[in-house]
């Protein structure tokens, strides 16, 4: 590709945002100027960039006139703040946070459902879905037509940084203190993480759901296009630093064909199958810095031939966030590369 | 009582075993002679009870017409190698490793079906089931008539306790090595246990399943007495050092009346209720410790009206082991204390 593109990576410093700068320097995204953008507190800071150091800007004084795309890594509110400003000013965006109508800035996992790409208009809207909702994307979508899920039900063993740098400070912090016998004071999670797994990684709603739950749900019908699948969703918080684990139970509308399933993953893209029998992949021992998805545990039912169990193990800052959402803008140029820049 | 029954501990040395011994004091259990048994590595230690320390023995050398009721804390090969010993010396048993056969040795959690007791017969033999099954037993079969379960999926995140002495070891010293960046050398378990979760608390078989997984299942449709009911589980090993944490869902044949469940939950015996909204119960902050099996983030489907939602936490080596056999060993006696006797 000749042409680069002028971008902006907001929430530049955060666990997501520092990632997705690594990785367009590592996949040679055609990037014409970098505009690395936080809040007025680190504005200032550098971040290295292919050998040099960017400085940080603030984004509430940034012009979106100055960049065609976007990666939005910095929370919800941020997004809200200033997606809209964005757009006005013809710049195509990619929103990590979920805050956006999934109507105007619909789920993309490349792996999953690229035909998305088929039905955009400029300025491209497009959001990175859940880190979990992409390492479930990329596991069940080449296996869609083979089993036709009715219900799934995951649990999500999510790691601290899903919470951010705050979170992986905090884990630390606990453990340090415990394991040095001194008093634990819980301050960032309200209570004690280290050992310890939470059972809601968020504040939940009148009918005991959390966010994270309700938009997994919603991303993960919406990337497999099955609007009536049941899923039922706990997100919890597991005293591990970095790559969620995920326990998936599939019910099928017919009998799972466990042979077939395995050669599925064997070949899916973005997936790497742990078929060796008695093995199965961890977190932190396959998939944190990895570029795929990790399955294992590939088994059918104790009772039900219905039935579908995996392991699933990925990283979520990098698989589930920042390298998604950069092989999102990859297939977005592929397409709409002279839109984009117009 | 004024009676008492001379009893054995095999194991007596072990996490269950020594939380047992405990119990019995605690809980004025009518115990005469106690006979603490481990293999012959430990005899010669002692452990205390009733502010005595008793030494402990080689269960190799031990003569069971010397008891009326022992209980198994030693593992399967243990029980296997003397509980048909123990039975022909007329002395009646609750075997903890799971090993008898169902048949001979039913599974009994007095919460959930007490009416096991109608129908044994001496010397009498009884499974303390596998803590998550008697965390799960006090928590549905209370719920039974109301939500009549078809399915349940089942995450078990289980403490390394459950895996003894040893894994409690292996997680500290892990976990030591790299907060001091040593090297980490994974002894116990097969690979890094430490800030990670391992995706299976066993050795699979052929289709995929570990034993404790089959051993849940079984034990859960014997206790709840529905012999068809669909059990998905996955047993995973947590970095938490005591304390079961069980993320459940259910699906029931007709619309779950969530009030109702709540109401059910709130008085149910063994069972404590962590009602307040946003409000969760925690292994290591809640059940560790304690007599009851802690239930919270009670809720619907985000889909589906038949569904329902759980998270349970539980003391696995006090009210997932030893506390049931222990209150097991109460309900015998109130039963049938003087055919034990004889
Ligand atoms: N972590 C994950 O695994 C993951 C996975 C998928 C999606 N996400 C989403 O990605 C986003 C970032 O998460 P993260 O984990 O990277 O969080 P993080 O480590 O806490 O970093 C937050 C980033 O946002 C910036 N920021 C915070 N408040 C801001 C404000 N008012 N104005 C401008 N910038 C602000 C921070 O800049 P300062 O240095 O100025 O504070 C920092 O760069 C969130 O929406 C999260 O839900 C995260
Ligand atoms: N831990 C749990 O949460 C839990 C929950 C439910 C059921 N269980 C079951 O309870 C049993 C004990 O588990 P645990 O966690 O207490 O294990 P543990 O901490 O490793 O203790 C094992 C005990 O068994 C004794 N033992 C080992 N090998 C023996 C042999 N060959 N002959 C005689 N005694 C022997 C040990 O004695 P020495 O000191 O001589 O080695 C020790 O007292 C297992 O069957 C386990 O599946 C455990």
């Amino acid at each position: 590709m000749s042409q680069s593109l002028d971008i902006a990576v907001i929430g530049a410093t955060g666990t997501v945002g520092e990632t997705l700068v690594q990785l367009l320097d590592e996949r040679e995204f055609p990037v014409g100027n970098l505009h690395l953008l936080a809040s007025g507190e680190s504005a200032g800071a550098s971040v290295p960039f292919k050998g040099r150091n960017l400085r940080v800007r603030d984004v509430a004084e940034f012009d979106f006139s100055q960049v065609k795309l976007a990666f939005f890594a910095a929370g919800e509110s941020v997004t809200r703040s200033f997606a809209a400003r964005a757009s006005a000013a013809g710049c195509s965006l990619i929103d990590l946070s979920g805050a956006l109508d999934p109507m105007q800035a619909p789920s993309l996992v490349p792996e999953a459902n690229p035909e998305l790409l088929q039905r955009l208009d400029a300025p491209y809207q497009l959001t990175s879905p859940s880190a979990s909702a992409v390492a479930l994307a990329c596991v069940l979508a080449p296996l869609r037509d083979l089993v036709r899920p009715r219900r799934v039900s995951v649990l999500a063993s999510l790691a601290v940084s899903s919470r951010g740098r705050e979170g992986v400070n905090e884990l630390a912090r606990q453990t340090a203190e415990l394991l040095n016998a001194r008093p634990l004071e819980p301050r960032f999670f309200d209570r004690q993480i280290a050992f310890n797994i939470l059972a809601q990684a968020g504040v939940p709603d009148a009918e005991g759901h959390i966010a994270l739950e309700r938009r997994l749900a919603g991303e993960l019908r919406q990337l497999l296009a099955e609007p009536d699948l049941r899923v039922a969703a706990t997100c919890a918080l597991a005293p591990v630093f970095f790559g969620d684990s995920l326990a998936l139970s599939l019910v099928s509308e017919r009998e799972v064909d466990i042979d077939a399933v395995r050669q599925r993953l064997a070949q899916a893209p973005g997936v790497e199958f742990v078929e060796e029998e008695g093995d199965y992949p961890t977190a932190v021992g396959d998939a944190v810095g990895q570029d795929a998805v990790y399955v294992g545990r590939v088994r059918g039912g104790l009772d039900d031939p219905c039935e579908l169990n995996l392991w699933i193990a990925s990283d979520n800052a990098r698989k589930g966030a920042a390298l998604n959402a950069v092989q999102s803008a990859e297939l977005l140029i592929k397409h709409y590369l002279s839109k984009i820049l117009t």
